[in-house]
């Protein structure tokens, strides 16, 4: 295989198993030539790249605009409050507007879930969702996968256990596509009131018990809490959750294997995971982040090919 | 003639009827460039251009920035919140700081009218005025009129009206002088109360009835509304507009002939334009947008040619 | 000497005098170079530089990039407001974020005296302090010097009296440190609340009256005054401060020298000086934005050359 099936990145959900193991070859490649300090690859010279942000996104869109510069793309940013969503413009206008200025692609985050894919069925540029509401996040989950294979050596066989707001969150949602289109076995774990219904019939294992989570797996990836919605009547309190779902270094040590630990940042210390577990060999955080920027190249630079056919 | 009898784009009011033409030119080579995907031309690599914004624009800002990248220009952002204008810095000084860091051209963008003219009179640098309060602005009249020229073949003898709140629009002022200066004849449509009254003295006709005004032109201009002043008494409500002002595909239908229909952007769809006339055929508003970028190079680049004489 | 003895700018304070000479020659060079309108010098293209800003800048944060920029190095900008200082991240945690994806030097200003030594002690990168609370400001203290040179010849053996808010200015603290270290006398000035105690332990005179520390001095490098601390029961009234502080034209003619004039911008014109005195061809001000650009490309380019090792 040498080409994307798709010619968007909207979800995992529409990714083959090739897919996935084309975008980490190449960002294999990527990533050795930045090792190599050779930090510009002029491979998009002739490509324009819009990164439309309706939902401020430090992390990630610093990560976009990396990748896209050391690919020698040409880079637009546009952020718009979430606020301005509502205003008079929509959506497809803005975008369109921004496009008809001869953009080849859009990287976009958006407080709806399925933007981006509406966006790819009404403009014509490829569409990359770098986020939409709390459905996809696939270049998240993709540069998660990819920092496993890169400790444990591959994805297939291995137990996964995501903690946290499964609820809300689209990083987990993505994450549970990934890992098991690469033939991981994967889990949920955390407060009932935090892990919706249907997680089941997705094939997904539900634990309450941290321990008890812990001691299956082999991963275990500590998502991040809002502390914005510790408000809601429905939520435990944020010292409730540290006690009964927080990585501390205690657990750690009680479990009879080492498993790895991540985190898609930016870290609550002392919340969902103390600051020992985070900064600890057996913590993958930083490698998440580097590596976030080797798959994000990867996937413009295998789109970008599907334009210029 | 190849070059422009001005040093500075401050507003229409002060271009000749051949300046008009060589920016069309000089943008028409540009497009072209464009449309055979040469994203690049390394025409401006010695040039430095501040794009100083005092009012929040992200679609004028985002076409300026382009067009400046394209040009290979040296690209400095300063965006200042309105309320920075009333603090303990003038003006000149903002701009003089700027300056001596050695720019080379400045895009300005002030709530005050005149601001560009000032500037230009204290600073050493070319200066574009890209909107100064309700008084100019004069690359969008530019590239409105490109977009007329294109797609009617001309703009001299054209008939254009312009339909809204012409008394707070810099958008209407810098219209009519471009459009008259190539011999179009202009008239503006809208409530009593919101066109001003000198606007017969400028020779342009007034015209309260939109179904007459439609009938009269060949080109229909329909300026945004701003919902925020419609909390103003001396206005009509939204409703009460979109019922007398509003463009939609039934008028449109009625005509004994199909007008030309331009909206200078962004839209409120349903307010001042229905949906379905935004995106027929006959409307040009994608194509201003595009033109917007090849306008602005034109202008940056025949203006550049005149710094380094 | 060839090279800095030290491999991060945190503060005047860690700096020997031939560090000071290094950086002028230095900045001396690349004046030159854009004085011939070589905008562009192509040292640093395998060199990323993050600009992270923890409080607003426009200036400061303008002419670091511009200095970047011209001399080709990538740029990465982060801004955050200062209230997501208090959030749940620690500064450590975003600054390893964004080191993880190699980035080779941090630009930081930070509302925390000392957040840049700390960084330095804590992450893999070179450090440029751009302002750490009331602590240093090493840059704009090098410009200054650098300007007192370009308009005098030397420093040494100069009288600089620095006027206003000593008590609350970064600025101060590093032009005590820098002047110092090149032989200079300095004085501060300004009502007594407004003067912190250790000053005189620094080996800097104190007067509390204008007309004695002008008549002393070569050059009065005038501080802004912050309206805002001006509601503070200790602080005099703004009008009271212009009185008796205030740098006017019939002031400066009283004295039987011509002294400089400096401020570090941005000015509050009428309150801390008057316009005729800003714009007279004693006040040295605007060379010292541009003086900013060239010593910061010194500073940057003598750093990287120490990673490049």
């Amino acid at each position: 295989m040498s080409e994307l099936s798709v010619n968007h990145l909207l979800g995992i959900k529409y990714l083959k198993e090739e897919d996935i193991q084309l975008i980490f070859e190449t960002a294999d490649h990527f990533k050795e030539v930045i090792n190599r300090s050779i930090k510009k690859v002029p491979s998009l010279r002739d490509i324009t790249i819009a990164n439309i942000f309706f939902e401020s996104s430090t992390r990630t869109k610093l990560s976009f605009e990396l990748a896209e510069k050391r690919l020698s793309a040409d880079v637009i940013n546009f952020s718009a409050g979430q606020s301005s969503v509502k205003k008079g413009e929509t959506l497809i206008d803005t975008v369109n507007n921004i496009l008809s200025m001869k953009v080849d692609m859009v990287v976009i985050r958006h407080p709806n879930p399925g933007a981006g894919i509406f966006l790819s069925k009404n403009v014509n540029a490829s569409i990359i969702n770098a986020g939409d509401g709390a459905h996809e996040h696939p270049t998240q989950a993709l540069l998660d996968s990819f920092s496993i294979r890169e400790r444990l050596g591959s994805v297939a066989g291995k137990k996964v256990v995501i903690v946290g707001d499964i609820l809300h969150s689209r990083v987990a949602l993505s994450n549970i596509f990934a890992l098991q289109l690469q033939g991981a076995e994967v889990k949920v774990c955390g407060p009932r009131t935090l892990i919706p219904k249907y997680i089941e019939s997705l094939g997904v294992g539900v634990e309450t018990n941290l321990r008890k989570a812990l001691n299956w797996c082999d991963v275990a990836n500590m998502l991040r809490i809002q502390k914005e919605r510790m408000d809601l009547s429905y939520f435990p309190s944020t010292r409730e959750y540290t006690q009964q779902y927080g990585l501390n270094s205690a657990i750690l040590k009680s479990l009879d294997k080492e498993i790895v630990v991540m985190h898609p940042g930016p870290i609550n210390r002392g919340v969902e995971i103390t600051s020992d577990v985070a900064d600890s060999g057996q913590s993958i955080i930083l490698d998440q982040v580097e590596n976030g920027v080797a798959i994000r190249m990867a996937v413009i630079y295998l789109l970008a090919s599907k334009i210029k056919q």
